[in-house]
């Protein structure tokens, strides 16, 4: 059976495969035409993204979207909406969410969907809702389209969390609307995407006023919700309107977004689904299901990089780094979603690295153009959603492989990286090579602030400084391997029984283990508010996600609008 | 029934009470002729703190602790160790770890007695062990008492957990004894007393390489154990003894303790143990285990501080601070490990605000002094266990109380404090006040390296200037709310329905929830290596201690050590 790309957004399409018989598979591809819950307009220099779930758009059956609350279906039509108006508005310099609903902005996560989902389509949505949130910030911060959140109505749960990922929050004052996050009260869970660590951490509200508010389920509105910092500014009902297209306009001119541009078509992506293939025009997952294993393979450019930056242009989203990293991320939450019983992802590129660097050299140098730019973030964004996926990775670099630049991160994102010595017999290509360029010092910035290379090199900043002399090089195994750059090089020879055996092995160890192992090895030095909120916040979460409190039958989630209270274990942990 | 303080090292006492009938205690008190599985032997400027576990010396029955593995009350003996030489042995400048048996160093937590365990005590013992792992580094670090951990065998998972609290770690080169961190492969759980964060964070290992040394059951050794970092020296077999000696007194040189000084003596706790109440010399915990709410007061000086240091000295373990550190400790930790249904404890003074604040300056003006300066710095550890305490804080300031300096740290340390505005009817002492003191802008910062009023004020650096500027000045409740130093200001009338409410609610929250929530407020700002260890490590463990891939009837766990096989569900959550 074969599946063709985006038949409806987030569509759980029934889809036969030899894993679980048949499995509902989830589509993260979506356009506005398709949108069920949003909508976008644009007036000049600014765009309204307007919230207004339909109650029976659920992505299952049994539950209604009341009170614009989301499901995960909810929130694919957000992701594709701050990205389309990322590089298909390139005029609109300031977004405001509000909602289409009268009298409620939005009640946050839909408790039912929550309360029937497995604890890992729970967690898969949380982590895709978060980086949502994280884009959402991204495109103020460096996109400078930046986001307003204008909120008319009660914004409760994972409404005022949506409301957080703002840079300037509105609370209109008609005595009723509210900001709350009362997931602790009702539900026995936290408020988890990016709440608790968003209240302290970016709004810097008071530790204790924290506790205060993430108590009251009713919220906090009107004057006390400026004073404590949770909104920006309250405006009175009459004024409402007016203010707010005041206040996003004067907020649009701090952008540094051209005037008159015109900006690309996010085109539907080739994509073909088959039982055990997922392929795209340069990106292609074998699944081996028997294995718990899937290979990833991202193809360079097959074309030279553009002369001019009206030719990156024209190319549109044919041009290689964006097609690569839509691609490459529409696979990667492939896998995470339908795909939970894959463990470990082998990484491999093919191509030239010639062309990858000259495409790199090509973004760097066009930086100051606004669609290079978005290029360039998004890239980083796809990269940061494999530091986050629940699924080990291991990079395989041979010959053939384009290992260079921007793809040289997939290897430093890995958890391991495997390279050959040398050639093949038989194989007359050049020795396995990473080339790194200056896109690896710089541009992709993981979610603790540090590149992959200076997150790998911590504690031996001679060794960074080694590499960064040798950019532009072919870096073949033994030296890459004296520079830190790969885990285990290796001789033909002993090349597939080493791998053999370390996949298997891999593959018996707990996915839980690896799970959270990962989501510590990956994230040495620093930590930021983005890094709490995958770490701290949703490891908490997560736990809780497990506890008989929260899912068990006499549980919060699950007796949340039954009328019967739910009964807690009064044991601290 | 009345319990006399400390019976016998970590005993698991009968205790009746009216909350779960029978209950065993815990005790944290012990002293070095009740050891039972360390030895601590001074050599001048050295000393030899030596891990010979007792197999027969369990907590409770039905484990051995075999190849020097260790259960909680190993760890207490460990606590106390640590803390003695500190306050006993001002002499000793530099601390050995190493094994008293032949061919292991240590073998870990005991995995019968964590498969045994509930999900609270395996969750209370890792937090107990990190802390103790945490107190090890404070030594080297701010008493100049430097561990060096010299591995004489196979130390595996806490085994080498514990040398990585160590400033040098030395390993035997005997072609046998080895470091390795086998929880993932063995037992499906996480190297989480800080082993995976001090792997990255601390040693600086390569994340590949950590990811490679976690998954290898026998571990590294040898001189790869020195590349990968994961060890700063191996020593032939030959030469041990002798370099062990060498290396730590090169390393005592560098310690600013001094010569000839005399300890002083840890004597025994006055400490009675009723049914609903524990009492100290100045700690006091009333436990209503009906209401979930424990009320702690913790009573001022009740003499003037010292004339001279010498003086200080002469008090030794009946000097009010030291007193008040170590009781407070015990209180603390006898609430998280024998009240796990305790979820609120109130918090309260009684005392002197002025001789609260005499006792910080004297300690401040002779923290050149060893003494003083040990015990500021357990003050600071012991209010960092609050910090971590899975228990909902409420300070409670009242006519009478001496929220002053030091003892103000507890009102910061809260969730929530609320503070009585003015005078109670017929009670004549003076309002209720908090009084600032240089103790609360830098004596005891907190695990993210900022003081409690910096993280409380992190959005609000005029605040802290503002309230710094108000050293020594009692701060009535309408100043210290706009100062932003308590929560909730309330007068007489409204005081008691007010906090009555406020515990009927916080008592009705689901447990869980609390604890997440509390673990994600009380750390705004930025994180460190200890934070990370309590934030992303501590709670992916606790998830992972949820998950039946471990836990399960055919979780790694339970079956470790039966031959059988654990069966793991694939999915990647």
């Amino acid at each position: 059976m074969e599946l063709l790309s985006s038949p409806c957004t987030g569509a759980m399409l029934m889809h036969n495969n030899s894993y679980n018989g048949v499995m509902q598979l989830i589509d993260f591809q979506t356009e506005p035409s398709r949108y069920r819950h949003w909508r976008i307009e644009c007036d000049g220099d600014l765009a309204y993204l307007i919230m207004d779930v339909d109650p029976a758009g659920g992505l299952s059956d049994g539950y209604e979207l009341k009170l614009n609350s989301y499901d995960l279906g909810v929130d694919i039509e957000l992701n594709d909406a701050v990205q389309r108006l990322r590089f298909e508005h390139p005029e609109v310099h300031c977004v405001v969410i509000k909602s289409g609903k009268d009298n409620v902005f939005c009640a946050g996560a839909n408790i039912r969907y929550l309360g029937k989902a497995t604890h890992q389509q729970k967690v898969n949505f949380c982590k895709f809702t978060n980086e949502t949130r994280l884009a959402i910030e991204d495109a103020s911060e460096n996109s400078k389209q930046i986001y307003v959140c204008a909120i008319n109505g009660n914004a409760a749960g994972g409404g005022y969390e949506l409301a957080l990922a703002a840079d300037h929050i509105m609370l209109v004052d008609d005595r009723r609307s509210a900001v709350a996050l009362p997931e602790t009260p009702l539900l026995a869970v936290l408020p988890g995407t990016g709440g608790l660590t968003r209240v302290t951490d970016k709004r810097k509200v008071r530790r204790d006023r924290a506790d205060v508010f993430c108590s009251i389920e009713e919220g906090i509105r009107g004057a006390k919700a400026v004073e404590w910092r949770l909104v920006d500014e309250v405006v009175a009902n009459s004024k409402w309107n007016d203010t707010v297209a005041a206040r996003a306009k004067e907020i649009a001119t701090r952008s540094d977004r051209p005037k008159d541009a015109k900006g690309i078509t996010l085109t539907p992506l080739e994509r073909k689904i088959k039982t055990d293939r997922v392929s795209y025009t340069y990106v292609e997952a074998e699944i081996d299901r028997a294995r718990s294993l899937a290979t990833l393979t991202v193809r360079g450019p097959s074309q030279a990089a553009p002369h001019s930056v009206e030719a990156g242009h024209a190319l549109g989203a044919a041009f290689w780094p964006l097609t690569v990293a839509r691609e490459l991320e529409d696979v990667i939450l492939h896998l995470r979603a339908n795909e939970a019983g894959i463990g470990v992802v082998l990484l491999r590129t093919d191509g030239d690295s010639e062309a990858v660097l000259a495409h790199d050299d090509f973004l760097a140098t066009a930086n100051g153009d606004w669609l290079m730019r978005e290029i360039r973030l998004y890239l980083k964004r796809v990269l940061k959603r494999i530091d986050v996926t629940p699924k080990s990775f291991i990079a395989l670099i041979e010959p053939g492989s384009c290992f260079a630049g921007t793809l040289a991160e997939l290897a430093f994102a890995a958890d391991r990286s495997l390279m050959l010595i040398g050639t093949r017999e038989g194989d007359n290509r050049r020795p396995a090579a990473i080339t790194l360029g200056p896109a690896n010092f710089g541009s992709y910035p993981m979610g603790n602030g540090l590149t992959r290379l200076q997150t790998r090199l911590l504690g031996e900043p001679e060794a960074l400084k080694a590499a960064e002399g040798r950019i532009g090089v072919a870096i073949e195994a033994e030296e890459a391997a004296e520079l830190g750059l790969v885990t285990l090089v290796y001789e033909d020879f002993d090349w597939d029984d080493e791998l053999r055996v370390m996949l298997e092995e891999r593959t018996s160890f707990s996915p839980d283990a690896m799970t959270g192992m990962e989501a510590n090895l990956r994230f040495a030095g620093p930590e930021t508010m983005e890094t709490k909120i995958f770490g701290r916040l949703t490891a908490w979460q997560n736990w809780i996600f497990q506890r008989p409190n929260a899912i068990g039958d006499e549980g919060a989630l699950k007796l949340y609008g039954s009328g019967v209270k739910p009964v807690f274990g009064r044991e601290r942990v």
